[in-house]
C-alpha cells in the first residue's frame, strides 16, 4: 500500500490511500496518528470516499513528531570521496554517526519549490536517501525486531548547506535550514518494499544522474541502525530515519557542483519512485 | 513572572503562573500554546483560580514542537578542559556548535528521577546550563533584535553519555538518552531576568559543587546564539536553547568522575533557582 498525506479542501493536510491515480480517505487527525494505531486498527478507518491524486497538492507524507533522524557517512564510497576532498584519512566509527535535521521548518513536500537564501549559505548540495519510517513506540530493539518496528519507506533528499557543516562543526545548523528536509511523495508500505536491502537509488539534476547505488551497499544496514538509534532512546509511531546517502554528491564532484537557482532535483528510489523538488535561490 | 507547567487533576499537564506559593491557572492548552499567543493577548488567560504548589507535581514547563537546541563549548574554560583530557589543541570555531537533544522522549522534569540504564552507557554525565525559550516565530534575526524573541529562562541538565558522544562521532546520540533533558522547574520571563549575561549558574552533585561559572563567560553570547541559529533558519514560540555549560563536568575531572544510581544533581542558576534530579542507574 502506498500512503500520503494531500491537501484537502479546507486547506488542511488529511491522510489517504493512494490506489493507482485516486485516493481514499483515511479517517484520522494525521497520518501519523493512522501510524500510530494498532496495526489490526488501521483498515477501519479506511474511508470509501476518494478524490483524484491530479486534483490535490501533496503534504510531506508523514510529519513526525520531533526532529528527523539522519546517518551520516553510511555508503563506503560516499565516505571516501568527502575524506578525499579534505584530504583526510578515511576512518570509519564502529556505529553509525546519527545527527539531526530540525522540523517542522526544514520539511518539503514533493513538488514544492525549496526557497533557499543566498546570503546564507552558497554550497547548497543534495544527498538521495532511503528513508524508514517507524509504525510503534519502540526501545532497546534488537537487529532480529527490527524490521517488525518498521510503517514503511520513502525518498528524502538530505539537502545541505556545506559551507555552513563545516563552519558549525557539529553537522545540524547545515542541515536544517528552511525547506532542506524534502520527502516523499508517499510512503510505501514495508510489506510492499519487501527487503528494503536490495533498492536502486539515484539522482538526477535537470535530468542528469549524479548518483546510482543500491542500498545493499549501506555501511549499517536498516535493522543495525534501528537497534542502534533506539539503544536508550525510545523511537515513536511516524519518527523519519534517512538512512545515509551513496557517493557522487556536489561538494565530491571536480569541479564541485553547487545547487542554482532553478535546479529541478529528482530522487527516484526502485519501488517507491520519484520525489522531485525545483530549488529557488534568492 | 515565573510559568510552570503542573500534573492537574484529570493528569494533564496544565499552564500556570507562580506567585509565591500558589499557582494560578491559564487558560491554554498548554504553555506552548500560551507563549504562542501575541503578547497582549497572554493576560486574558490568567484566571482566578489557584491551586497550592505543595500540592502539584510540575512537568518540564514547555514542550517544544521538536528537538531541544544545544550549543557546545560555549564557555572557553570547558572546551579548554575538554580538549586537555584527550590532548588535542584547543581549535575554537568562528560560530557556535549547534546540536539537538530528541523531544519528547529525553525530556524530564523537576525532581523526576532519570531511569538511565547500565547497559546502554557506563559514563554519564551533567551539564549546568542556561536554556532560552523563544517567545516568537522568528528567522533571521539580527543580534540587535534578538533580545525581543526571547519569552524567557530556565535551568537545564545537559545529561550526557560520555562513551555513545564520542564512539558516534556526532554527538547526538550521546546526548538524547530517555531523561537525559531535565530542566525547569519554571520559566522567568525575560523582563525579570534582565540582562541574561551576568548570571551565576552552579552545579551541585550530592551537595558538593562541581561548576561554578557566570554567564558572562559564554564565548558566544545568547544575542548572537539566536542570530546564528535563526540564520536560514525559522525558530519558534517555545522553541528551547540550553546555552552549554562551564567547566567542572564529570568527565574531566581528575580522576573523571561519572554519575551514580542515586546521586542528587543540582543546576543552580542566580534569579531562577534549583534544578534539582535524582538518578537511576539500573
Amino acid at each position: 500500500m502506498k500512503f500520503v498525506s494531500y491537501v484537502n479542501s479546507n486547506g488542511f493536510p488529511a491522510p489517504g490511500l493512494l490506489e493507482g491515480e485516486s485516493i481514499r480517505r483515511i479517517d484520522a487527525p494525521s497520518l501519523r496518528d493512522y501510524i500510530a494505531l494498532p496495526p489490526a486498527q488501521r483498515a477501519a478507518q479506511h474511508t470509501s470516499e476518494t478524490i483524484a491524486l491530479a486534483k490535490v497538492k501533496l503534504d510531506a507524507p508523514v510529519r513526525p513528531l520531533r526532529n528527523i533522524f539522519c546517518v551520516g557517512r553510511n555508503y563506503l564510497e560516499h565516505a571516501k570521496e568527502g575524506a578525499a576532498i579534505f584530504g583526510q584519512e578515511l576512518k570509519l566509527p564502529d556505529v553509525p554517526t546519527f545527527f539531526t535535521k530540525a522540523t517542522p521548518t526544514s520539511i518539503a513536500a514533493h513538488e514544492q519549490t525549496l526557497k533557499l537564501e543566498a546570503k546564507v549559505s552558497s554550497e547548497y548540495d543534495f544527498e538521495a536517501e532511503l528513508a524508514v519510517i517507524i509504525g510503534t513506540t519502540c526501545k532497546d530493539v534488537t537487529e532480529a525486531d527490527a524490521m517488525r518496528v518498521i510503517f514503511g519507506y520513502t525518498a528524502f533528499n538530505d539537502v545541505t548547506a556545506r559551507d555552513l557543516q563545516r563552519a558549525h562543526l557539529q553537522w545540524f545548523k547545515g542541515k536544517s535550514l528552511d525547506y532542506c528536509s524534502p520527502y516523499g511523495p508517499w510512503i510505501v508500505s514495508a510489506d510492499e518494499i519487501g527487503d528494503p536491502g536490495k533498492l536502486e537509488i539515484m539522482f538526477h539534476l535537470n535530468g542528469v544522474e549524479k548518483q546510482h547505488s543500491n542500498t545493499s551497499k549501506m555501511i549499517f544496514d536498516i535493522p543495525r541502525l534501528i537497534a542502534e538509534l533506539s539503544k536508550g532512546m525510545t523511537l515513536l509511531a511516524g519518527d523519519v530515519i534517512a538512512t545515509g546517502t551513496p557517493e557522487g554528491v556536489g561538494f565530491a564532484r571536480k569541479p564541485p557542483e553547487f545547487l542554482k537557482d532553478g535546479d529541478v532535483m529528482e530522487v527516484k528510489i526502485e519501488k517507491i519512485g520519484v520525489l522531485r523538488n525545483t530549488v529557488s535561490i534568492a
